[in-house]
């Protein structure tokens, strides 16, 4: 929301935002008929799509952001410049806790996190809180102010 | 954070932040060593237990908060003032990202969530951010801003 | 499914049903439409209910067994002898895999589990692999069998 | 467990094998560190790797298996004809019941499952229940017995 310098420029902005399209058409979402494509961009500028995968057991399911992380992370890429998530809907979704949570393993609290409308590019007046196109720029900080992160755990604890 | 009209009375607040401490005495944690006690306050007065519940898998790992969440909702109890959480750490620990995700569900932006320190009620001066006795004081629309909940699940989307 | 000796009464058997088919009035399922109830049998003669909580997320949703679980737990409640499961699905329904994980962490291999159809009891001749009213009996083990549990995690390891 | 004629050759079951163990390599384990890899092998010939990627908040944790899978079907992969896990233990671990139910989603009971110890090829005799080189050879209709899948959300239900 707040202004920033954003790292990404205008071209691997467009080319995140349209891998996350691509993304959502592998969803599995057969539970909840939402489907959400997430892409994120890495530091040697690969891109790493992912989409929701639903289960029967509903709790089971994992979203599209998890699966573009556990994707890059379980073949080594780690460190992340920006990620982009959209779905069906024509307002911009934002990622569930849940996913908040996971990107928090990995990913700074200024990484810009792009959340774009179905109907990208939305024409004419930009509205307030959104930016070109319609799409809503935010970072995890923003998204998940406060967190419990990886050093919380190994804070000096009261003996029990 | 913000200033806030709390409807906690200073006896509610102490009763809830004393079951939170009682509460994390209930907790299953041989993989964290990091017990946590949460405990939810009902419209109709009453207090909610509950602890973090681990597991083996890892995934399969439950908090204190939603396990408070469970007993209540399972029971009926399905309109909540406040939550009070705490752990062995001596500074104020956070919901996890899931956790503010199932909260969600259930509880308005403006409900206050007290994160209270282990060494509750901390002596001297009150450092910024936080409250009486250290606790800091914080909402879940300030936890888990621009949420996903159950109503995007409604919302128009565009053919597929 | 093979034959055994119950520890459980035919008293306990009964209430352990009804209390899992009072369980599931609990449920939050808006999003499945599917209400769960379950009911576990600890050492001391208590029966804790437990329903299922689902959530906007899909994945953070909690299962009625997962529920029970952790309300017993929580609350000191760690030795089980018996768990009974509902729904209003005609057939036994069997827990979930996340489920069956979940009452691992807790529960001897040999613990009876009743899956209980919705018209319980069923009337006429008791079909192949249920007993007495329709109730398939199972276990934990035959449920999940060659399981991974916390034991798992302290057997020696290569070096990495 | 049971005799079975595998579908699949000598060559594609080591080369699964090898593939789990290059599928470790890619592991972020540093709660439990205790690394996982797992390799799926699609109808078309493809390998998938996964590996467990684990989360500050332990209930975040994602498998290997999950990760492999995740991978795979958000790609448009969605048949398979066998599975390879492994991991650091010199026994052979099992997938825990979040990864069965999840893998249920996906595969037909019938599928080989591979367990894998960590010092494969183990020499000399082989051990009762294992095959070649010590891997024990399962399926997830064994795994999983009397699951709760897709379909059972289709069955008619009691009027609530
Ligand atoms: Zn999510
Ligand atoms: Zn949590
Ligand atoms: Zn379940
Ligand atoms: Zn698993």
């Amino acid at each position: 929301m707040s202004a920033r310098a954003w790292a990404l420029s205008i071209e691997d902005r467009e080319k995140l935002i349209q891998a996350a399209f691509e993304a959502k058409e592998g969803s599995y979402s057969r539970y909840s008929n939402f489907p959400v494509g997430a892409a994120l961009l890495a530091v040697d500028g690969t891109i790493i799509k992912g989409a929701n995968i639903e289960n029967a057991s509903y709790g089971g399911t994992i979203c599209a952001e998890r699966t573009a992380l556990v994707k890059a992370v379980s073949e080594g890429t780690r460190k992340f410049i920006a990620l982009a998530v959209t779905s069906n809907v024509k307002s911009a979704i934002s990622p569930c806790g849940m996913c908040r949570q996971f990107i928090r393993e990995f990913c700074a609290n200024d990484m810009p996190i792009l959340l774009v409308p179905a109907d990208y590019p939305q024409e004419g007046k930009v509205k307030p809180g959104s930016s070109a196109g319609g799409v809503v720029e935010t970072t995890l900080g923003e998204l998940l102010p406060m967190s419990f992160g990886p050093e919380d755990l190994d804070l000096p604890r009261k003996l029990q």
